[in-house]
C-alpha cells in the first residue's frame, strides 16, 4: 500500500501549523576536509539540530541524482517515481506559465530545414531576443487549431513551449505523442504520431501547428522550422489537500518551484525578492493557511557553479534570517533540500539531504550542528524523502493511531 | 517478495530457544530533559545492551502511530498494513473470546428507540451490571440464528460484543458487511447489508439476530435496541508454526495481549499475576517450546496515564526481574515494544521503539544503555518492525543461506 493510502483514512484536521523549507541543493561533500554546511558559520542552525530530530532522506533511491521535479515531489510526500512529471510541463512551469488538465506541453526548438532536410537542430543558436521575436510572430498568427488554443512562450536562445489547450480535461493517455525531433541533422523531421488513441486528437493538432509554423516562418534565414518534444499533461495525482488536508502556500521566487507546488495544488502567489522577502511574505500570510513552503534557491545555484565560497555564504545568509522563522513557533519546523548539489561535483547529485525537523515531540539531544555528518547520527536515521510528509503530519498531532 | 514468502523455504528447525519480551509502550519522550528509560535506573537493561545489538524499530511505518493489533503483528514478523484485524475481532479477543475462523465477530452497543429512531446510541450509558444482565437475557433466548450460533459476551457499560459462529471455515470476505449505527441520534437504525456476495447469508442472520433482540429488549427502558458494527473475520494469515517453524507459547496476563498471539497460532493458556509470575510460567515451561513471547503490559498503562514516575518505576521492576530471564541463556532474547507511550503524549506514538537484540552473533560494545537515544547509534539501525522476526531465526542459526 502507498504511503498516502495509508495515511489518508488517518487524517485529521486541527489548528498546527507546519513549515517546510527547502534549501535548494544543500547537501554537500568535502572539500579540505569540510562540507559547505560545516564550512559554513550556522550558530542558529546548529543550536536548532540540536534540540530538533535530525536525519538525512534519499529523494528518489539510493544512488540516484534527482532533477528538481522529483525532488520537491518527494518532499511533497510524492512517489517520484510513480508520480513523474513529463518535460513538457516541467519546461512549461520554470517559465511560469499557468498549465492545467486541459493542457498538452511541449518543449520546441527552432531548427532550420532544407529541402526537406534538417540542416541545423537549433538553428544557429539564434539569441534570446530572436526567439522572443519568432514566438510573438507564431503566437500573433495562430491562436486556435481545430478546437484548442495555443499558447506560445518563449525560452533561452532557441527554445520555446507550447501548450495546447483542449476544451476538456486530458485523458491520463492524452499526450502520449512522439517526438519529432530526430535527435540528428541530416535527416527529415518526424511526424508527431499518437502511441494510445486517445492522443489521435492532440497529434493531429500538433502535425497541424507544425505544418502551420513552416509556412509562417519560411521567410526567416535560420528559424524556418520547429522541433517538437516531450509531449506530456499534468500528471494526475491527488491535490496536497486531498492527500493531506492542508491549506498549503508555496514561497518561491522561482517559477519552476512555483510550478512544481501548483502542480499539487498549493497557492503559489507570483513573489519576488530576497530570502528575507520570503519570510517576511511567510509572517504576513502566517494565519491563512495550515502549510508553507519556502524554497531558497540561491544555494544550489551557487553548487552547480562550484562556487564553494558562495554556497556557504548562501547558508550563512539564510543562517541568519532563521530566528525570524522560529518566532513565529511552527507546531512543526522541517529544514532540508530537494536534493544535494556539491560544489565538488558542479552538479546535483543523489547523496543523502541534511533534514531537521523541530517539534516538542523529538528526542533531539543527539546531533551537535546541521551537517551531513551529524545528521547521520541524528534519530531519523536515513530515510525515503516521501516519508518526511507522514512525520510533518504525525508531529502535528493531524494523524490518528492506525488499528486498535 | 513479502519477507515470510522470502525467508520460508529457509527455515531449518534445532533446538535453539527464542525468547520475545515486548514491554507495551517502552519508547518515551524527554521530560526534563530525559526519557523514561533514561531517567529509571536500570543496570541490567544497560550491561544487556552493552554487549547487544540494539536498534529501534519502526512499528507500521514512518509517522503512523499504531494501536496494540499492529504493533504486535508487526513484531510477531507480520505485515501490519496487510494483516489487519477487524474491530469486531479486536473487541472480542479484548474479551477473552475463543475465536475461530468461523466466526464473524462484531463490536454492539445498547441503544434507546423509540418510534423506529434511535434517542440514544448508549442506552443511557447503563451500568456494566446491566450490560452483563442483558448480555445474559439474550444469551437465554439467542443461542442459533439459522445455523449458525450467536455467542454473547458483556463488555464495559453499553458495549458487547456478538460472535456468529457458521458451520464452516469464513470465506475472506464473508464478514464485509455495513455497520447498522448511523452515529447519530434522530435517525434510524441501517439495516447490516452485504458489501461482498460471500457476506450474505451473515448479513441475513445479522438482521435477524437484530429483530430477535428488538423483541426480547421490547420491555427494557433504556436497552431497548441494539447496534452492530465492526464486522470481522480472523485475518487470513499462515500461524507461527507455518511461518517461522516455531512452537511458541504466549505468556500475557491481559487477555488482548492473548488473543493477539493466538491469531497467529501461539499457544496461548490464561495466566494471571505479577511479571514475575510471567517470568517463573517461562522457567516452568522452557523446556516444552522454542519460542516465547512474554508480554509486559504496565509500562504502556502508566505511560498512557501520563505517570513518568510510575512509569520509569514499571521499568525498574522489570530491569530487576531481568537476570532471571538471562540465568535461562535463551540463544536470542530479543527485548523491545509495539510501540512508544511517551508520557509526554499520555497516548500511543508514532515514535521508532528502543530494540535489543543478544544473541552470540552480533556486534555490541556500540550502545552504553538501553534508551532511544543510544540505540539510535546501534548496530540494528531504525527498521521495520516485521524484520525481528527473521533477524530473530538467523541468530538461532534456523535461517539456510539464500542461493548458492
Amino acid at each position: 500500500m502507498n504511503m498516502q493510502d495509508l495515511i489518508k483514512p488517518l487524517i485529521q484536521k486541527n489548528r498546527s501549523k507546519i513549515v517546510l523549507i527547502v534549501l535548494d541543493g544543500i547537501g554537500g561533500l568535502p572539500v579540505n576536509g569540510k562540507t559547505e554546511l560545516e564550512a559554513a558559520h550556522t550558530p542558529n542552525l546548529d543550536a536548532l539540530a540540536k534540540e530538533s530530530a535530525c536525519g538525512l532522506h534519499i529523494p528518489v533511491a539510493h544512488g540516484i541524482t534527482p532533477g528538481s521535479g522529483p525532488g520537491h515531489l518527494g518532499v511533497f510526500g510524492y512517489d517520484p517515481i510513480e508520480s513523474q512529471i513529463g518535460r513538457g510541463v516541467l519546461e512549461a512551469l520554470g517559465l511560469g506559465l499557468d498549465v492545467t488538465k486541459a493542457d498538452v506541453a511541449a518543449r520546441c526548438n527552432f531548427a532550420t530545414i532544407e529541402n526537406g532536410i534538417i540542416t541545423d537542430r537549433r538553428a544557429g543558436r539564434i539569441p534570446t531576443e530572436e526567439g522572443k521575436r519568432l514566438t510573438e510572430k507564431l503566437q500573433k498568427k495562430i491562436g486556435k487549431i481545430d478546437d484548442a488554443e495555443i499558447i506560445f512562450a518563449p525560452g533561452m536562445e532557441y527554445r520555446f513551449t507550447v501548450l495546447m489547450r483542449l476544451p476538456w480535461s486530458l485523458q491520463h493517455d492524452s499526450a502520449m505523442i512522439t517526438d519529432t525531433d530526430p535527435q540528428e541533422v541530416g535527416k527529415i523531421p518526424l511526424l508527431p504520431s499518437p502511441i494510445s488513441e486517445n492522443a489521435e486528437k492532440v497529434s493531429k493538432i500538433a502535425g497541424k501547428l507544425i505544418a502551420k509554423a513552416q509556412e509562417i516562418l519560411k521567410d526567416e534565414e535560420k528559424a524556418n522550422f520547429i522541433l517538437m518534444r516531450g509531449f506530456s499533461g499534468m500528471p494526475r495525482i491527488p491535490s496536497f489537500s486531498e492527500a493531506f488536508g492542508l491549506k498549503s502556500l508555496a514561497i518561491a521566487t522561482y517559477p519552476m518551484y512555483r510550478g512544481l507546488a501548483k502542480l499539487v495544488g498549493m497557492d503559489t502567489p507570483a513573489i519576488e525578492g530576497s530570502v528575507e522577502d520570503e519570510i517576511s511574505f511567510l509572517k504576513q500570510k502566517y494565519d491563512e493557511y495550515d502549510f508553507f513552503f519556502l524554497h531558497v534557491k540561491k544555494i544550489d545555484s551557487n553548487g552547480e557553479d562550484g562556487n564553494f565560497k558562495g554556497k556557504a555564504e548562501r547558508i550563512e545568509e539564510f543562517d541568519g534570517l532563521l530566528p525570524e522563522i522560529l518566532r513565529l513557533n511552527p507546531d512543526v519546523l522541517i529544514i532540508t533540500g530537494d536534493h544535494s548539489t556539491p560544489c565538488l561535483m558542479k552538479s546535483h547529485s543523489w547523496h543523502p539531504v541534511p533534514t531537521l525537523l523541530k517539534s516538542p515531540y523529538v528526542l533531539g539531544g543527539i546531533c551537535n550542528a546541521f551537517s551531513e555528518r551529524e545528521c547521520v547520527k541524528g534519530e531519523l536515521g536515513i530515510l525515503p524523502a516521501i516519508n518526511l510528509m507522514p512525520l510533518a503530519l504525525a508531529h502535528a498531532g493531524r494523524l490518528k493511531k492506525f488499528g486498535a
